[in-house]
């Protein structure tokens, strides 16, 4: 993707995350452009066109972070965790554009987002990857409880809830808080660790 | 409450989570209540005032919730546990209303929710109300790691990692799939087993 689209793409991020799919205008991400809507209907066709691309670079920014994560080397657990790590640090760096994948879920539930047939099969695209995103989770989660090293869960609602613990940052994270990566990095071992092992009584072993 | 004022509230929840606030009319409450907007308006001045008693309310299920669970008998974790377990069934229990928190909690981060002065105080006072809540569980384990019951994390990002786990129900739980209390509670419970001792190597002791 061009630098040119990143940037269109970056900012209506900001306006879907502050003011939600309704109530922005494709003259709301020109004005923060401080460019031209020509500039952005040049790329995207309508304002629903570029609520997608967010969403699907969204999505593709939380794929590129987990799958290498996925090969590390080590036992299952080793493996999801690391994977758990990668998807914390990835929501912190794209927190814009994740809040918009998360209200594109909530537009989908609720049948209030795209209108014609083919915005909808988009949207139903979209919301498969986000499951397939889940499903690498849920593999990697079955294939250490099969290792013996998870407690007999239920593998989907164990998933759901591990994954919510980091997705929740959507509501309490401020990005202008800590802008180095290694303050991101710090804030994600912290969350993965309250998850891994922060509340099992030790003598329990 | 009378029961005709938690009518209304209900069903208020519901439209705002599905269309969200701004695209909320009385209308469509009253539409949904099968009455007058007469009749809303004898108790709420204005949408925003319905908004806030709607959020009001979703902060009260949770207290309410929540503190019978702060007085078990146990250690400090036993205590912390009883409480996770609690806030997790309310949030399926209250669905409906505790989106809507989540939602008033974006309006203010945002800044565009309610624009009079008495309006902006209601909602501050809200928003405290919630660093209320979450203070119960920070002062919990807090303790808990003291009594040497859970391991050295900073407590507010745990806090925060732990809540949002059960909090991220919104995003996928759907209430019409199990409308029985058992359901929920069995549920609350996987939730709660996934954060407590879910994910910690079981041979790590």
């Amino acid at each position: 993707m061009t630098s040119s689209k990143i940037e269109i793409l970056a900012k209506a991020a900001e306006c879907f995350m502050e003011q939600g799919f309704h109530a922005t205008s494709i003259d709301d991400v020109a004005r923060r452009l401080g460019s031209t809507k020509g500039r952005i209907y040049h790329h995207y066709a309508s304002k629903t066109d570029l609520f997608f691309e967010v969403h699907r670079e969204g999505m593709a920014r939380l794929f590129a972070a987990v799958e290498p994560a996925c090969a590390v080397d080590g036992d299952a657990l080793t493996v999801l965790r690391a994977m758990l790590r990668a998807h914390a640090r990835a929501m912190l760096d794209n927190h814009t554009f994740e809040n918009v994948v998360a209200q594109g879920v909530q537009l989908h539930r609720f049948g209030l987002g795209p209108t014609t047939d083919p915005q909808r099969r988009t949207l139903s695209e979209l919301i498969a990857s986000r499951d397939a995103f889940e499903g690498l989770f849920k593999r990697q989660a079955a294939a250490a409880r099969q290792a013996g090293l998870l407690a007999e869960l239920d593998i989907s609602i164990a998933v759901k809830t591990m994954l919510g613990a980091l997705q929740w940052s959507l509501f309490w994270y401020r990005p202008e808080a800590d802008r180095s990566p290694e303050a991101r990095d710090v804030l994600a071992e912290q969350m993965v660790t309250t998850i891994i092992e922060g509340l099992r009584p030790r003598a329990m072993g």
